[in-house]
């Protein structure tokens, strides 16, 4: 009979295990250092759990993470109201803000179209984002979904929904990425970025 | 100003990365996808952190991770009460265990002998070693620590503080791993492989 671990570090091994790159090795790892933390950062760490979703909604303008009903983006008053920059998750609109290069607003889609695993235009915020564009306010669609094959056709899928509101609609660039090496730059990108190349002055 | 996570989101993503192994980026995959979790989930998981030190205590004879006062190898009444295995940590009883090997005890000290980040002799369980031997019951000690420098310091040294006691000390064997390619066995194992070589019959 093979002995195993007493069943409450069977059950912490488990939630670790749940969470995604963890196997069962390394949620053995885990749950033994967890064993070694002081007690105030265990309880510290199960409050923040147990408490994760009473403190955090999606915001109710553009569903980014937030504590509050409406997030801190859209609450400034100071950003651009012409310019709603569409992303797949929260995390997304984090790495675009620490590269300041954007001052307008954000919708979340939530995800993006994937027929294959049956993700269809109802599961994503898509009502929310034609609400928005419907108030008149904008005048910029920027669509930043990621640029493989399914964020593609979520870009067009959103493109065509959103044709009649009289906005800009517009796409992140594609190409070689600033500082990388063309020798190990792969054909598509490649291809897009000779293809959409711009005429220097 | 670079925009951040929310609070809680921050609070959560210190508790992943004070886990060994987990970087920044990756506690930051990991607390987004504990927001995905359903309450349940969410719930058990901060339930048994919170109840951790509680519900697990180092058995009082030999440290072992248990529920109860003794832990089930010490409270069974089958296993060889002659032998003791002395092992650095509790995970390292679970290996032997699942081997099926040994039917002996164990004692577990916490650790090796590590002077230069200062770890010395009265961190580990070696008293409590000590007055297990005292008892009498016991005829041979078995020292498992690891095979690497600071384990084997740690061997030589339990070997001379338990010298007295009367019983057989014995360390587990170094060589070439079951199944190993010869190819790439180190020098180091090879060396001792061959030194301890023993005679076929």
């Amino acid at each position: 009979m093979a002995m195993t671990y007493p069943l409450t570090i069977q059950r912490l091994i488990s939630y670790f295990s749940k969470l995604p790159g963890i196997g069962k090795r390394t949620a053995e790892r885990l749950a033994m250092a967890a064993l070694s933390w002081n007690d105030s950062d265990l309880q510290g760490f199960s409050e923040v759990l147990s408490t994760l979703k009473q403190n955090i909604r999606p915001c109710a303008c553009c569903g980014n993470l937030s504590e509050e009903s409406l997030c801190p983006i859209c609450q400034a008053p100071n950003r651009n109201q012409g310019l709603i920059c569409v992303v797949e998750q929260p995390s997304q609109i984090l790495v675009i803000e620490n590269a300041g290069c954007y001052q307008g607003l954000y919708h979340v889609l939530g995800g993006k179209l994937a027929p294959l695993s049956g993700k269809g235009p109802e599961t994503l915020r898509i009502k929310e984002l034609k609400d928005r564009l419907a108030a008149g306010q904008v005048t910029e669609l920027i669509l930043a979904t990621s640029p493989d094959v399914e964020g593609e056709a979520t870009a067009h899928f959103l493109a065509s929904e959103c044709a009649g509101f009289g906005v800009t609609i517009s796409r992140i660039a594609s190409g070689v990425p600033v500082g990388a090496d063309l020798n190990y730059a792969d054909p598509a990108t490649l291809s897009i970025a000779i293809h959409t190349r711009r005429t220097l002055e």
